[in-house]
């Protein structure tokens, strides 16, 4: 019964991790279409972001039948609840690099991106895929110093998405403002896809060590 | 013991309709702060945010607490497991009305908004507002048919926040890129809350009917 069990708990952790691949994927897939203006790889990330919402329901489904046949309790039961969280946040990690895709598409032919930002979104991309691929390291390995590692790589995110703020603000910023309002927003989904891979990495502490870190009131101030 | 059972449920339910009465007055001061650059009002707000994360930690650990003493099955562990969710949906609604309150403070004493959008503010912060005290409602009385207006309400919000870019977008925009930016974003603060009002309105029906809401593949793919 217990091995059974911990069996389902092995595939669930998985499956989730399987997701975070596929979200990395979509987060390198979507960046390279916008600095390139590639719409096939938009395209691709478009109709591949129902694949991630798929693995998204059946991780959720099954997570609930393990809640509802098992009823773990302890660490098992906060292990499960993780990964019901996890999903939410990895599904919306997809999400996020699916709007990117969109705006690349909406611009096409036409690069969305501005000379002065270009460097910036490489940038931005690179560290989104790489935080991707470390929460999918997170999962399968439970490392708790690799999450807070990743906690580490999100500031620099952070950082890049600030001074990105600071060239558009710019007085001398000569792309108008529809370039402007993209960029904005385009930043916004980058961060936000950083802020949700801690927060995954967060619950994963949790799980492994029984603490929220940087708990300050909340499970998840930065959802 | 089922009695116990349905009195601790009912009073979660009851302190996440709590929640949402506070994050629908934090959205009411945020709106205000933003339209009449009210400073004290734009602290209150921020100040007060903490109240919403402690609420939302307390719903959490409850239902936990829940899951595991009483290892509830079948509509039972779907109704707390809506709760969990619920709670961060509608953390993140406060964080997105401190959001607007802290772009109000940071170009205090100036005003945030051009003219020309200000009427777009006033009826998005209006419909914002309507929305969280429908959640209070709808949590409060598991209303299927009120859960399904406040789905047909945000699609108003969604109109506005789509006219409110062609407005920012227009190229006799004249007020500038740092003035865009900031509407952009605050417009899109605006319809994030939009969207986690109607994510805890369809886990809401879920839990009531057993059916997920325009499920297409996916238990929350609008979170």
């Amino acid at each position: 019964m217990r091995e059974a069990y911990q069996d389902k708990l092995d595939q669930l952790a998985n499956q989730l991790a399987d997701m975070s691949a596929l979200v990395a994927t979509a987060m390198e897939r979507a960046t390279k279409a916008l600095l390139t203006a590639d719409l096939s790889l938009a395209e691709q990330v478009i109709s591949g972001d129902a694949e991630v919402d798929d693995a998204r329901a059946t991780v959720e489904e099954q997570a609930y039948a393990l809640l509802a046949l098992q009823a773990p309790v302890a660490t098992d039961l906060r292990t499960v609840l993780a990964v019901i969280h996890a999903a939410e946040s990895v599904e919306r990690m997809g999400d996020l690099a699916l709007h990117v895709a969109k705006t690349a598409r909406r611009r096409h032919p036409h690069p969305v991106l501005a000379e002065e930002v270009r460097g910036y979104f490489a940038d931005m991309g690179r560290i989104a895929v790489h935080l991707a691929r470390e929460v999918e390291g997170v999962i399968r390995t439970q490392d708790v110093k690799r999450a807070r590692a990743l906690e580490e790589t999100d500031d620099e995110l952070d950082d890049l998405h600030r001074h990105l703020f600071s060239v558009i603000m710019d007085k001398a910023w000569p792309h108008g403002v529809a370039s402007a309002v993209d960029v904005t927003l385009l930043g916004r989904f980058y961060e936000r896809f950083g802020d949700h891979a801690v927060s995954v990495a967060k619950r994963t502490i949790f799980v492994v060590t029984g603490q929220m870190p940087g708990y300050g009131g909340s499970l998840g101030g930065e959802l």
